[in-house]
């Protein structure tokens, strides 16, 4: 892609001005029509040394509502931004709908600058290409625009501009020996950029390339590529039936297998051996957590299960065992109307624990796949895309070095109107029943057909699913505590 | 306080089993209804060292619902941390309405170790205790519950606690040499804890001191001062007088002066000097924004003004001279339900800028003041004790090193009519008009008043109101810009 691009590009001041008078009124009023229609929109500006993207990034917002943007400049990583899986600096600055989110460097830095500093390895570099085409994918999938520049220069424009800095007292510092050295080897870093590129283009976020040798030339392809593919936005979303979902939400798909159905619910445990096992497994969880905290290692529990399944009972167990200035539960409910304005996935990503920590999450990511699936909360397409945007998210959370464990707590039907029961004669406990519990109880068999759904697409070696045969309390909290225990033991052997 | 303290309380297991069976289900019962009645508690942990704060802390949580409660850890400031206000990592962590946050040190931290370990100067502990009584006032004064812990031990214990640990090598790491020095100049330390004590034993949030020879005894005391706060906060909250505000918003406050009267609206500029102008100042401004990075001084702009005053136009002048990747543009809108669970200060404090970077706010806190004080969208009594709190927080900024300037875009009532006339008439421009525009304008001798007393009551020479006469946008502009680049300079040269 950057080899047989001509350099020479030139634009006179004169087609200059009447083109950017064009589209400038035309920009600034697509960036309106995109807050009304709530397009997240992202724009990544990369490429070699001295092309000028700071340039290029004030010719692009000149014509903006400076309400309605906002610019991040992407360095080596913070200490605390080490200690949480890479893209979560992204993820956390994702923009929210309707508003532009204006990238110098990006998410790409680990297979560009980082990758020649020698900050990433191999390894790594091939991962790190696969969580940059899903992080594209699961923002584009959600609606978002993502335009992504790439500023070229030559090797003599380059060296040129870089002896201009250096001359001047002012900017002398910003050349780095690294970029006089990434000058000299000016043709092995363009074939990493050329791979760069050609690996990240894709249809939902392709590359555009800026011949940067004349300024007014670049900001007149950038302005006009930013307009059209704002354009072809807005025309798209046009095209989208306004509901496709009535329809498909009848459809039941029958999976040959039920994860469910082959559950054993009579196991139990009677008191004294769960008053044991419960102080035995605490104690050793406590010494475990200081272990965790030494290795900085952070842990991720996601409980999940029927109303009155006993999640609240059993994190209460593990939390009775840790240090509370390490860990944090997070109660997962509808999400609030800030929550709305992002892709579904961004307030987990902001709660995920730095290295060390452990993050409880009382209801999680997947209610993407139940309650919002069976109540048409999202649209069909959106909850089936939902299973693989999970696994992606957990890999990544996993690749980072977090163990991560999800727990089903499950009952049978007629134990869960037993506690409900109880809950409501019981004026200690009426508060934790309310008419929502019943109306999802009388859904009951369209969750058996989401939760079987959700088992088999989602339980993974790096995340697995762990059913809690929870009829019995006693047996549910030890089996819990013991996974919990268990998992960390043999992340600390490795 | 602390010198008359008994140090030899003691609790028998027997009575400490007892005590805390009759105390936890309180407690437990009391976070549900503290939680339904949307109250917000900090309870914070101090003390000499080895007094035992995590003993304190488990014991505390053990019968709370563990997502209701989170633990914060206050270590020294991180690199981030030390460049916004000291306050800003608190600000930003106070609980939600119905949450409990726990502080294992907290911003008392300046006032005691880091004042120990000679990081807080003698200047600045003056102002530390200030700013402490301010922020601890500002939210019991929003109905949150305070409740501070000062663990307490006799030199013999301290020092026979900080052997046992050395002696065992899992725990040796924990006794620093500054430790051991504290426990050898036991009475001047103690001297130095007392006189905080004293300083900041507010009636709205007084310290307890907790003898902490005896642990059982410890946990029992601290859980009965909870518990009984708890339940004084929940009578108080019965005996509140649903709505006092209707009667008093008819009582309309005559001022003495008013400002706005007083504006000479005739102030005008021809487009020449205007263009001339501009070049020249948004160059300098450009200049002045790399300073400002290069010494670490942070901007806070806020603009307020009549509708169609021009505070998008003024606001667009002033970016375009900035450099992107330093400024962010606020929009302030009706807060969201998550802000509404906050004080309402919460929502600005998070978007304050770090040190070198400049937050413009399109709109700001002191809504609070206007339209909130019209619309009756916070009590009499909320608003009148705001002009203080806003002063407080502002004398925060500045005393950090901010740059804080306030913008009120000041136009006549007749050429609001024509601009909102001409906005809608223009179909460009039409997305700029609304409805509400219409009402708000209907109640502008209501605004005036509210206006007048606020630029009388936060106009201080730290933040100061900079009346704009906008009539003329080319005038107004230049002054905005004009006084920006004059207050920057002002700072330079100091």
């Amino acid at each position: 892609m950057l080899e047989k691009v001509d350099l020479n590009r030139k634009m006179e001041k004169k087609e200059y001005k009447k083109r950017m008078d064009e589209l400038q009124p035309k920009l600034s009023r697509l960036q309106r029509d995109c807050k009304e229609k709530k397009i997240p929109i992202l724009i990544v500006f990369e490429g070699l040394g001295a092309a000028g993207k700071g340039t290029l990034i004030n010719g692009l917002i000149e014509p903006l509502d400076p309400r309605g943007f906002q610019v991040y400049t992407t360095a080596v990583e913070t200490k605390e931004e080490k200690m949480k899986p890479f893209l979560w600096r992204f993820w956390t600055r994702i923009p929210s709908a309707g508003r532009i989110a204006i990238f110098d460097r990006s998410w790409y830095r680990r297979v560009l600058v980082d990758r020649f500093d020698g900050l990433t390895s191999p390894e790594q570099l091939d991962y790190a290409f696969g969580e940059i085409a899903s992080f594209e994918k699961q923002l584009t999938d959600d609606g978002a625009v993502i335009i992504k520049f790439f500023g070229h220069i030559s090797k003599h424009e380059q060296h040129k501009r870089f002896e201009k800095l250096r001359s001047e007292k002012k900017t002398a510092w910003r050349v780095t020996k690294a970029d006089l050295e990434r000058n000299k080897q000016y043709d092995k870093y363009l074939h990493m950029n050329e791979e760069m590129l050609e690996k990240t283009d894709f249809e939902y976020a392709p590359w555009h390339i800026l011949e940067c040798t004349d300024r007014q030339y670049a900001i007149a392809k950038m302005t006009e590529i930013v307009v059209s593919a704002l354009e072809q936005a807005l025309a798209e979303r046009e095209h989208i039936p306004a509901e496709e979902n009535g329809e498909e939400k009848a459809e039941r798909q029958e999976l040959a297998t039920s994860v469910l159905a082959g559950v054993d619910l009579s196991k139990t445990m009677d008191k004294e051996t769960y008053r044991k096992e419960l102080a035995h497994l605490q104690k050793r969880l406590g010494e475990l957590h200081n272990e965790l905290y030494k290795y900085r290692i952070p842990v991720v529990l996601a409980f999940e299960g029927w109303d009155a399944g006993g999640k609240g009972g059993a994190i209460k167990r593990l939390t009775q065992a840790l240090d509370p200035r390490g860990y944090a539960v997070h109660p997962v409910s509808s999400p609030t109307e800030e929550e709305k304005m992002h892709q579904y996935l961004w307030r987990f990503w902001k709660n995920f624990p730095k290295d060390g920590h452990v993050a409880i999450f009382d209801r999680s990511w997947y209610g993407r796949v139940m309650v919002e699936r069976i109540e048409g909360f999202c649209t069909t397409e959106e909850w089936k895309r939902a299973y693989h945007e999970i696994n992606e998210m957990e890999e990544q959370l996993a690749m980072h070095g977090t163990i991560v464990i999800k727990f089903w707590m499950h009952i049978d039907k007629d134990e869960q109107e037993r506690r409900f029961k109880e809950r409501q004669e019981n004026p200690e406990k009426q508060w934790k029943i309310t008419d929502e519990d019943w109306r999802n109880r009388a859904k009951w068999d369209e969750y058996v057909t989401a939760v079987d759904e959700m088992l088999l697409r989602t339980s993974t070696t790096y995340a697995p699913w762990v059913i809690v045969e929870a009829d019995s309390k006693y047996y549910a909290r030890i089996k819990v505590l013991k996974t919990v225990v268990e998992a960390i033991e043999a992340r600390l052997e490795r």
